[in-house]
């Protein structure tokens, strides 16, 4: 058997100690698996006095994360702690730079810092792994860049937010508003007391960044996903999607197009064919297609200590095991600067939706711009809104560009009888 | 960048012509994900002039696949043949012992010499790797094997032959017979001329053995799987099931007990709760439950030259970058024979069709039947058969032991208005 692997964990909140619990509970078969013992060696964390369960009695205990990555006893630095500067950013510069490889959890650090830090790992022999990163306990790091190693990525689309599907899953089914469910998800504990980073498309968008360039072999650019969160989303619209066949689900999705790579995170009404429609509650969901092994989804907890942690351990027990890959699945020297589609170069089918005064003609006066402007119209329907006097007239179109949509319906908002902003959503379709 | 690898491959059929083309198209970034190049040293297959649409003119030709082994210009061999003895075995053989890697995408001779193979792998330092065994193009073995490596794996469950699959959905969809599906399954290429190797499970069940000696670390042992076929999953059964709210699925299942390793494939009924229940077709997919990561599920193409070559091709870019594991996940020598459970060593609930005369006290006498034996009944409906003297009872029994079972049931099949011997399928919840 080879030597023991140390590590040292840094944080130990809810990931921090299910990495040790794991390691903990499972250590003969872990071993077996990775041919050799795994210990943890270093430990850092906000206090050292809590109870948290778990044995760290053998470990050395740092104040200071970054002093880890100095300890010779240490030849792995796992980061748990969170954010992409600081600490975490600190911790792992240190440890790239002292030849220790270097695993986290870590999504904000990976798509903002990671082309730079996939060139350091580089430069030093060292690698950096983060299954944990995107999508729980998802194997989709792997997945996309080993078993599906051999193909070229078509297009990638995954429900990447647990917090985001559990209340559009909620509202749609208990037909709730979205405060009220949000509230219920907190209360749960799916959904922080500062929920924006979830439901504003944050925390999926830094995932789908990571995705993106595993994909397309482009330096990761969390800057440039086009992201629109949840909560534009209302139930009125979730019950005409439903009328109309549809789901609405936010999905981050990166596909080539002629313009560019296409990155954006956004809510979109998928029927019930589409890959990821299945895919209610809490959980993730990822459908990869590539070009030779067709569709592929994989869904699972996006989240959850347990799910986290058996992340994270699939990275620590493949370096043990000496299985290793460039952090964005090429050497960082090969990443090219691609052109990236602007949000508005798309094309599609688009969920229409009109609150109106129920005068006659204007449903003549909304289907002549239509019509004028080149949208052509799948189906349309019309539903009584909670005031008589106004109804909601909505339905989907088939393919059209985006800018095209836009105008016409700018000039739909100028009619007399509309009275808000018309809502437009995309459709996608597999 | 590290030397090119040289492979051979053995068999040229329509995964192995899958492969060449795949590296054919892709070869650029390939090679930029395992950091060296790779190339087609060698080749086999029955006939030389068949044209197949590949350039194989740089590859040393070979009438004798063995010989592949032999060659020094080749350092790896992929065995694309089928078969568990003969030809692809030998060559595996002679590929092990001559310190080459071997990948297959031969589920026969890794479920029925997987042991023997690894412990000879072990022997000569050497890989063997078989991701397109099992399930096609989902990287269900890269998963299972390192995706949940730090996991105890509580249970796996798997639609893991598209050619059964596909006959049920279409059976429930088209509410047409298992003979008019087959028939048209074999017309679409779903099936094959001699169906027997999928609609009686064996396929599943190699599949399956695999799957359970990596999770449980004992050799895999294809002679201890339970299998059932679909053969006699009438149109009835498929119609009953859904009006008590289920589909009925092939699984192959594996799973500790308190009586040993259960390991059986069997057609069984799953509500629309069952993390399989939503894949329909020809689609493959795998459910796992670790310890730690929940439930995670994989769904994608079973079959298929793309989908087979891709895995395949995960397997070839592992090795040219240095990503190796063990056969079973551990090291062979450390494979130890477990018990396997008895199939009837089951506990579950159960769907029960009794096809009688409609005659007063029928009913009665057989929930008399039921109640004496301790069965406990969850719902039971009646359906009036093609001829008007007959029914079809059919209902769905809470938990109880499949002996117990099927001693009521052999007392129901003894009473005079029992038509025939009463179908009993079981009932997997999750």
């Amino acid at each position: 058997m080879l030597d023991k692997l140390k590590i040292g964990i840094a944080g130990l909140g809810t990931v921090g100690v299910g990495v040790v619990k794991m390691l903990e509970k499972n250590s003969v078969l872990i071993a077996k698996r990775c041919g050799r013992e795994i210990v943890v060696t270093a430990v850092s964390a906000r206090s050292k006095d809590k109870d948290r369960g778990i044995d760290i009695s053998d470990a050395t205990w740092y104040e200071n994360a970054t002093d880890i990555a100095n300890d010779d006893n240490v030849d792995l630095v796992v980061e748990l702690i969170g954010g992409h500067e600081g600490a975490a950013y600190d911790l792992c510069v240190a440890a790239l730079k002292n030849g220790k490889d270097f695993i986290t959890a870590n999504k904000a650090l990976i798509a903002r810092r990671g082309y730079e830090l996939a060139q350091l790992a580089e430069e030093n022999g060292v690698t950096i792994a983060y299954e944990a990163a995107v999508a729980g306990g998802i194997p989709v790091i792997k997945a996309l860049k080993e078993g599906a190693a051999g193909n070229e990525i078509l297009q990638i689309s995954g429900i990447l937010n647990g917090t985001c599907n559990y209340i559009l899953t909620a509202m749609k089914e208990t037909e709730r508003d979205f405060d009220v469910i949000l509230k219920e998800a907190q209360d749960l504990g799916y959904a922080e007391a500062d929920p924006a980073f979830d439901v504003d498309g944050i925390d999926a968008a830094h995932k789908l960044a990571i995705l993106t360039s595993i994909a397309y072999a482009t330096p990761v650019n969390f800057d440039k996903v086009d992201v629109t969160g949840i909560t534009g989303i209302s139930l009125l619209d979730i019950k005409c999607a439903g009328e109309l066949g549809y789901k609405i689900k936010l999905l981050g999705v990166c596909k080539k197009t002629e313009t560019g790579i296409f990155q954006a995170v956004y809510p979109c009404l998928i029927d019930a064919a589409y890959p990821l429609a299945k895919t209610d509650g809490v959980n993730n969901a990822i459908f990869i297609e590539g070009d030779f092994v067709g569709n592929i989804v994989l869904e699972g907890p996006g989240a959850g200590q347990g799910a986290t942690a058996s992340a994270v351990l699939s990275d620590i027990i493949d370096i043990a095991a000496g299985r290793k890959s460039y952090t964005f699945n090429i050497p960082a020297s090969d990443l090219t600067e691609q052109k990236f589609a602007n949000a508005n170069d798309y094309e599609g089918e688009y969920y229409l939706r009109i609150n109106v005064l129920d005068r006659p003609g204007v449903l003549a006066d909304i289907t002549d711009i239509l019509k004028n402007e080149g949208v052509s119209v799948e189906s349309i329907l019309q539903k009584p809104a909670k005031s008589s006097e106004k109804v909601d007239i909505f339905g989907a179109t088939h393919k059209i560009d985006e800018k095209t949509m836009i105008k016409a319906v700018a000039k739909i908002e100028k009619l007399d009888n509309v009275l808000n902003k018309p809502t437009i959503i995309r459709i996608l379709k597999s």
